[in-house]
């Protein structure tokens, strides 16, 4: 390898790194965006802390069990020692065709935050700071990287042939346990659902601010996707783009349309959902894909993306932002694709996902259950119900989002909820 | 060519493409800003549409109309078949020094859908929501791409000598003619000239989201502009970025000194199309200018905003978000630019400049006025006065964008509108 | 230096000086945030302005006056003609081998008006706009490059072995000072500190949007940082994105643990201050750090914040960003950094650094009082109490930034503040 050749190809991850970077206020900006103005200081707060926490403990501990030495227990358990450690040969191109040390920590620390950040989605509105901290401290330095190790730190997984080139579902759909896992434990927001069967909707206060965030999160998805080819091979990497733009376009229309003859309007919320839905079904295989079939899987995620956040909402499970849907129930679909179409489809490939997607969903449904547990346990999980109704901003943070326009609101909002 | 220098050229185009998508969210971000909150729902459903459609429609028969293998009508239409094909060569240096096949249409699919975004800005607040996805769907799927082809694709006009570098009028002025002819047939807002011939100024929601998409749409630009190198050459590529900010500097300022002068107030909106002006002005001749001419380009473009603006108000052309100002009258004098400033200028290059202009021109104004009109006349065009007095939002969405705030906001807006 | 070589390097400095663009959007929303709906317009006209002034103004003369080809007093002030001149070697590798003339033009400029924008939030809500124009005009186009001439452009702190990577001093502190001196001849917004010594809290009136710009400057910085390097060198460039990611993450949890200590409450303000801290602090040396004691800078920084922002309003300065504080405080505590951590550290360093720091903090506070006095005594600095409590989005703009929102708002804001 020619070290212009190494060059290239380690800029191209770092910049890759930035763009997943941008991720972070994508979900931001789309998590507050879908919530009440009473909670948009501790969204905000939790996903500014969510990306420090995630980038500092990545780095104590959690790049050392995603990419082990050594295996303690074979291709399940393994560990590379704390902290940071480039070697001699961390650096250069010894280390990697594509990347030094670094920039793979870099790349993988973004990455890493990402499952932590769609949990705080799903709980929002009613989950109590600090024990929302400690919760998604422990997904994300421990219950992320072991599964993670399982496929892309050379585990069992990886070796028994399992597809997830950029995280269907070590990234998606772990994340989507995890939330999943943390609302049945929360319950729903109060007033959600009422005692006749009818779901009460809940908008959230600025569609401008959701919309920036899905856009973000397309943007920053060509790095997340385009980076993990590892290299910057253009052949490769002009493919991913390619597939991950399509399935997200087919995905948004899709969604919309499913929508519209489902409920009669041109949905926005949903239009929105339904890109992620197309990103993150292309995103287990955007490099196996043509562009045909990177179409068809993208429709079938911004679909299923519908069906699912109204069949959540019918078994009374509270997702405000939709997250469940959008990662975890597309993030096995997305998993599952590989097995249907493209370059590698099989039914033994099929067979493989499925063992896969059951596997890493247990290991994280149960950590997370008794992560969630223990903390409820210990700390308390859920604000009270007068500090729900009158929003964590006070509760929390003793700040308004908006104090210029927020009295006002504030007011009549009581007066509505009350 | 060594494959390091096509892998970092082909890396280059690639992330040129995600920098143009980021212009997407600039346009959603500047035209819902420059409209009024009961219609945010609408302006972002548009936006969020019109880059899913732009994308699959270019996927299927954008890319093969504006870059055709054969010729139907020579120079003219031509047609590379249905669907995207790399064929044999396509992943490699083989079909082109700068980027492969898949890299080549994601960047050409992400500039397309810009043509159509121009449109929703124009027709803002009053244009019914399906027949406005079907208008820009035949714009950007048949009628850009085939005055594309024209230059780009290797037909008449560049056999002329025409110079349009990054798209002054094959994007920027298609963009708004298209919106010229919509906004023709649609008709003013209701409210915005009275019969005494007062012009009602109908100021925009949010400075801020007009703000974020000016600054967004100027950082998009360095890829639409510097990615229209087609190779990463240093030579080449920095001096287009140095030309396009300093145009967009000067835009700025003249904007706002000429509207200073004019209506005597630091005018923010102007200021930020006086950017967006430098930047259209630029993007014709952008590899062609030095430092100076490209200050004077965008001096004068920013200038010719403020005064296009107010003109089209008197004519009763009513343009929310100055779209036809910035990107149809100024793309004409960016256009123009490089027959009278810069390498090539010259009385004969400015003759070919007007042909261009001219041609281009009346092609899409023609397809535009007619895909209007059948439009119209089959689905509508224009949604009712009653619902454009309450807003598209709940009109065609049944969605408010900030629903915590917005009560009050309908309450009293009703007695100011009625 | 192989072609291949020198076009990537190039490639990197051209889009980290894109990203550095994405740090004026960044300051632009932070600044409008963390002040008050009835300065918006006001607050975003002047980003929007400061910008374009920027990269003209360096154009013509600040890139000369930084980076001379020859010295009028040796080591202290120089000159290298009005205007750009790429000379005969500037668009190859005979330049540099990291960029282009335009490359390099293009990367500072960026950063030149960095250093302006820090002051248009610390004298927000009262300052009177053209005055303001001249002011920052002065700073960016005289002060900042030359300070800038005596570490950057070779001059004497540069032979003295100051260091200073990406501009803890060069451009963060400058900017501190250069605000410091405004503040100080500018008093305190109406209100601020009442006479029995009660500080008022003014909150922002939109913390979405200072959230979006602090995301927006951290991704900036790994191309301030990054772009530093003035390469693409795989080694050098992966470890500075490390050390910047580590030190902000740091930043951000030591503020927001500290001021929970403090204030009993989780403050996202001190959050988001504190990341911008830990940048600034890292940005002095982070190519000479190791992810740890990247984490100990970054940790220190984010803690100054919290203890310097209450001092300040302790002593009646009033800054309604902070960024007195972020960039002047911590930029001081970054650039001794060096002398204390990390590869060059000793006592012999610290003093080099002090030196420095009194040097570079000592000229700008003489240049920007002067300055700012003497616009004072011509033009007038402060808008009238009245304009003030009424806002300087109508008195200097007759504009609101949402008018569909703030009648409502205008009315209980007087209510309040009369």
């Amino acid at each position: 390898m020619s070290s212009e050749m190494f060059t290239v190809n380690n800029l191209w991850i770092m910049l890759a790194g930035c763009m997943v970077f941008m991720m972070h206020l994508g979900f931001a900006s789309l998590e507050s965006g879908l919530t009440r103005a009473k909670n948009t200081v501790n969204i905000l707060f939790k996903n500014t802390m969510i990306i420090c926490i995630g980038i500092l403990s990545y780095c104590v501990i959690g790049f050392s069990l995603m990419y082990p030495d050594a295996w303690g227990l074979d291709g399940i358990l393994g560990w590379a020692g704390i902290g940071l450690d480039p070697g001699a040969d961390g650096q250069t191109s010894a280390y990697d065709d594509g990347f030094t040390y670094y920039t793979d920590f870099f790349f993988q620390a973004m990455f890493a935050a990402t499952a932590a950040t769609i949990v705080s989605g799903a709980v929002a509105e009613r989950i109590k700071l600090l024990p929302f901290l400690v919760y998604i401290t422990l997904i994300v330095s421990i219950s992320y990287p072991i599964t993670g190790s399982w496929v892309w730190g050379g585990g069992w997984l990886d070796e028994m042939g399992f597809i997830d080139f950029a995280g269907s579902t070590l990234v998606h759909s772990v994340g989507g346990w995890a939330a999943l896992a943390a609302v049945i434990v929360l319950g729903p927001r109060l007033g959600k659902y009422a005692k006749d069967g009818t779901v009460n909707p809940i908008p959230g206060h600025s569609l401008p601010l959701a919309c920036i965030g899905v856009f973000l999160l397309w943007f920053g998805w060509f790095g997340f996707n385009g980076g993990s080819v590892l290299t910057a091979d253009a052949d490769e990497v002009s493919l991913v783009l390619t597939t991950t733009a399509l399935s997200a376009a087919a995905g948004g229309i899709a969604a919309a349309l499913v929508a519209f003859f489902v409920t009669k309007s041109a949905d926005l919320t949903m239009a929105l959902n339904g890109i992620l839905g197309g990103l993150v079904a292309i995103t287990a295989s955007a490099d196996l894909q043509s562009p045909l079939t990177a179409i068809a899987i993208g429709l079938i995620g911004g679909g299923i993306v519908v069906f699912s956040v109204l069949a959540f909402d019918r078994i009374r499970i509270d997702d405000p932002v939709g997250a469940i849907s959008v990662h975890g129930i597309v993030g096995i679909w997305g998993t599952l694709a590989p097995g249907i179409f493209g370059a590698e489809a099989g039914v033994g490939q099929l067979g493989t996902q499925a063992v896969g997607i059951l596997a890493i969903g247990a290991f994280t449904l149960v950590f997370a259950f008794i992560a969630a547990f223990a903390v409820k346990a210990l700390m308390g999980f859920r604000v009270d119900a007068s500090e729900e109704i009158e929003g964590l901003d006070l509760g929390e943070h003793e700040m308004s989002a908006y104090p210029d326009f927020q009295r006002v609101y504030i007011k009549s909002y009581h007066a509505r909820e009350i």
